[in-house]
C-alpha cells in the first residue's frame, strides 16, 4: 500500500483545487474520514471543497466544520477529486459530475464492492474503516494528529466497526484508536453524541419496532419493517432506528437480520446484517446495492409485497 | 503501583497454596480477572483454589476452565487468599470465611468504594477494570501472555467498560487490548458471546420491560421495574435483562437511569446508571450497596412500595 500512498500524496502535493465528496446517505465512517482529509488538505494550504448530495444523519451533527459542505456546485473544476468511502461513482450523487470534470481523480474506500473507479485507488476491504485508510495515509504523509483530526477518524471507525465489535477490527485498529485518544479530544463528549444519544422519540419507535419482529427459518432469520405510519405516531425520524436491525442480528441463533424501512410512499430502504456465513454483500447486489459481508444494503422501488416476497425467496435460498 | 506490585510477587512466589475469589453476583470483569490470575499461578506451579458464592452468569459460560470454581470448602486453609475486584470483605460470601483463616491476603480491585481490606491493597479506581489491574501486575512479572489468558482478560475489560464506552476507557486501556489481540485468541467467538448472544426469552422480555418504562423529572430520570412474574411469562431468566439500564441510559436527556429487579419475593436487585453528574455509588452506599460513580447497586429487602418511595426521594434530591 506504501507505493500508492505515495502515488497519492504526490498528486495531492501538485493539486491546488481539491474536491472531497461524500457518497449518497453519507455516515459516520464516511463524514468523519472525509472531515479528517479535509483538515490534513487545509494545514497543507489547499483550496477544499467539500461535497455532499444528501444531508448529514442527525447523529453525527455534533461534528464541528460540517457547515464547509457544499450541497450543490455546478461551476467548480478541481485539479484533484477524492472520492471517500465511495464504492462506486454513481454512489456519489451530483458530485459525479464533478468528478468527471476533475484533471485527477482518487478513490479511498474499504468496501469489497469498490470498482476502482478513479486513476489512484486505494482501496483495501480487509481494514475496519476508511477512517483506518485515511489515518495510514495522513501517517504516511508524516502528519501531526491533532484533536481535532483524531476526533474525526474516531468517529469514523468507531460507527464502522460498532464500537470495535465487527471481525474488521483488528490490532492495528485498536493500537490506531489508542493514538488518536493521546491527542486528548473530548472523548466521552464524543462518545455520548454516537453512542447515547438516542431521541425519545426515536427510542420509542424502536421499541415499537422491536415488539414487531418476525421470526422465519426456525428463527435464524428476522424481518423488522417500519412504516411512515408508525414514525408519525411517535414524531419519529424513521432514519434514526438503524439500530434495530442490530438488536436482532444478537439475538442467539439469528443468522440474517433484516430491517425495511418506508422511505416515502413505494421507496423502501433495506438493510442486512449477518452474523457468521452470509454474505449479504451478494444479496445486495441482486437489487442494485452494495456493502460488505456482514453488513449491506438496497433501495427498493415498489409494492412492500413484491419487495417482501422477492426478499422472501432469496433469503431463504441462502440460508 | 510498581512497588505494591512487587510486593505482591514476592508474597505470591512464597506461597504455595493460593485462592482466588470471585464476589458475590459475579461479572465479566469478576470472572475474567480470575481465571487470567489463576491461569498465571497454575503456570508458576502453585495450588489454585478458585472460589465463588453464587453461580457464574450464562453470558460468561463459554470461558473455558470454569469448572474449577469450588461452591464451598470448608477445610480449606490457604498461605494465600486473592480477593478480586471485591470492594469489601463481606461482598465475598462464604470464602469469607477462608479469607479469615488464610495466612496473608491481597485485594486487587478498581472500585472506588474498595476498603482496602487485606495486607496489601492493589487498588486504583482510575482503571476502567479489575482486568486491566491484573494484566498490568502480570506484564510488571513479565508473564508471557497467552491466548487463553488474553481472552479472559479481553472479556474482563470489554464488559467492564462496556465495550469500550466510559470514560474510564484509557490510551492505555487499548493498547492493552491491542497486545491481547494479538496473541490471536478467537475473538469473534468472544465477542459472539458477549455482545451478540441474547436469548430470545430474554430479548422478548427485554422488549417488554422497555415498553414499560417510567419517566421521571422532565425526562431525566427512568426506572424500570422487572416483576418475576413477566420474566416467567416469555421463560426468561430475569438475571439476562441487565442491558434494560443501558438503553435508558443512553437516550438524550436521561442523566440517571434505574433498573428494579425482582429476584425473590420481598428481595430486589436494584442496579443505578448516570450519565454525567450523579455519582450514582453515593446513592447505591446508602442502601448498603456499592459500585462506582456511573454504575453502582444495592440489594433492597421489603416491600416494592417501600422501596420505590425511598429511591424516589433520594434520587430526585439529587437531580
Amino acid at each position: 500500500m506504501n507505493n500508492i500512498f505515495k502515488k497519492a500524496i504526490q498528486l495531492i502535493d501538485k493539486s491546488q483545487v481539491i474536491a472531497i465528496a461524500s457518497h449518497i446517505g453519507p455516515d459516520g465512517d464516511n463524514i468523519g474520514s472525509i472531515m479528517a482529509i479535509g483538515k490534513y488538505l487545509e494545514a497543507a494550504g489547499k483550496e477544499v471543497h467539500y461535497l455532499k448530495h444528501d444531508n448529514i444523519p442527525d447523529y453525527l451533527l455534533f461534528l464541528p466544520g460540517l457547515e464547509k459542505f457544499e450541497q450543490f456546485n455546478e461551476l467548480l473544476e478541481p485539479d484533484l477529486f477524492i472520492a471517500v468511502d465511495c464504492a462506486e461513482k454513481k454512489r456519489l450523487g451530483w458530485p459525479e459530475d464533478v468528478f468527471k470534470k476533475s484533471k485527477r481523480t482518487i478513490n479511498i474506500d474499504h468496501h469489497s464492492t469498490n470498482t476502482n473507479f478513479a486513476e489512484i485507488n486505494i482501496v483495501d476491504a480487509e481494514v475496519s474503516s476508511t477512517g483506518e485508510l485515511i489515518f495510514e495515509l495522513l501517517e504516511f504523509s508524516n502528519y501531526v494528529f491533532d484533536s481535532l483530526t483524531a476526533m474525526y477518524l474516531f468517529t469514523a471507525i468507531s460507527t464502522d466497526t460498532g464500537r470495535f465489535l465487527y471481525e474488521s477490527t483488528s490490532k492495528r485498529t485498536l493500537e490506531i484508536v489508542a493514538q488518536l485518544i493521546g491527542t486528548g479530544f473530548d472523548r466521552a463528549f464524543v462518545n455520548k453524541a454516537l453512542w447515547q444519544s438516542k431521541k425519545m422519540s426515536e427510542a420509542r419507535l424502536y421499541i415499537d419496532a422491536l415488539s414487531k419482529v418476525e421470526f422465519f427459518q426456525n428463527n435464524s432469520l428476522a424481518i423488522s419493517t417500519i412504516s411512515l405510519k408508525m414514525a408519525s405516531k411517535y414524531h419519529a425520524d424513521i432514519e434514526g432506528t438503524e439500530d434495530v436491525i442490530n438488536f436482532i442480528r444478537d439475538i442467539d441463533g439469528i443468522e440474517l437480520a433484516v430491517l425495511i424501512k418506508e422511505k416515502k410512499s413505494g421507496v423502501y430502504k433495506v438493510s442486512l446484517r449477518s452474523k457468521e456465513y452470509v454474505d449479504v454483500s451478494n444479496i445486495a447486489l441482486k437489487f442494485g446495492g452494495g456493502g460488505h459481508r456482514r453488513a449491506a444494503g438496497f433501495t427498493f422501488y415498489g409494492n412492500l409485497n413484491e419487495l417482501q416476497k422477492q426478499l422472501y425467496s432469496i433469503l431463504t435460498g441462502v440460508m
